[in-house]
């Protein structure tokens, strides 16, 4: 593997990937290689224009490739409704889930003393200027149900509490989720919010 | 996540890679936007270069980027052994322990009957020729010790039988290695293979 070293380069890259190894980089590597024409060239060519043109919507912290993704020049999802989700992955699973017709509004993060991240740091006030100049009439809070995913929506309903609806996700039992399986948070929450057959 | 098409086509391709599925590409993908000039451009630069220069070594099969590769051009690994290994993988993986300084051969798979793969599907008959033109007087068979590659060094063994000395890698106890989660094979060969302390 001597003066190969733009191969070696290649597998250094590929390691810092997340959920990639030195090991598995090695074998990504070797089969984008054997696979040259099909995999490693497209792969090099997307990665240049993606490169070129991905940007965050300067609206919603959402990625996309214009200065202001999709679904907020979407007439269509002008519907008074936003979403709160902390990370663009976050919006991606709630558009695959395909139940949210309204516009989205990206954190990029969860407040959290010990990292010293503070509302400034999210688009909290970006949030608090869109619900006055878009007609916003809810806001679901959609983040993660860890504490600081929990103690950023707090903080948030406090900020615009009387301004608009707020509302967050249901908790409860998850389809396909088995009893035993689960925590005792989730069972707790899951009979407090119980309903009528 | 509509027209932002070439994000989506980034996730599609780098999917295909070993070891990553639809949900770690997504990942990858995101942790590449965030770090763009840092990780994203220096990746897309790295594989197009690697996808116009590498190439299998025309005499060993290894991958690099020359005709011939750097071990079979340096003088000082022509000492007259070759290790064959069945995939570039595993070349690399002798090359890390640097325990081996002569030159390699590698297969490119193991013979199997079931995927029909032959000996004219292999390097064999350019190993066989190699032992004549590269003055050979040792082949290491470093193949995996799984049936297929057992069954292929037979029959390399046999093809070679006579014409040079034929060796093939220690079986035993791995370094670190417990007892209690040996396979009985294992713990067998190392018994049979034991020696004087």
């Amino acid at each position: 593997m001597s003066s190969t070293s733009d191969i070696d380069k290649l597998i250094e890259l590929m390691a810092k990937l997340p959920g990639l190894g030195p090991r598995s980089a090695r074998r990504a590597v070797l089969h984008m290689i054997r696979k040259r024409a099909l995999l490693l060239a497209p792969l090099a060519e997307s990665m240049r224009i993606v490169a070129e043109t991905a940007r965050e919507c300067l609206n919603c912290g959402n990625v996309g490739t214009t200065d202001v993704c999709d679904i907020c020049t979407s007439e269509k999802r002008a519907n008074g409704e936003i979403c709160v989700v902390e990370d663009v992955a976050d919006l991606w699973a709630m558009e695959r889930s395909g139940v949210f017709k309204g516009r989205y509004h990206v954190l990029g993060g969860t407040l959290s003393a010990l990292d010293s991240v503070g509302p400034e740091d999210l688009r909290i006030p970006r949030l608090r200027d869109r619900v006055e100049t878009e007609h916003i009439t809810e806001i679901i809070l959609a983040l993660n149900a860890t504490v600081d995913g929990q103690t950023t929506a707090h903080y948030i309903a406090d900020q615009l509490e009387g301004r608009v609806r707020l509302t967050s996700l249901a908790q409860g039992v998850p389809i396909g989720g088995e009893l035993d399986y689960l925590d005792d948070g989730t069972i707790s929450a899951a009979m407090r919010a119980r309903k009528n057959i």
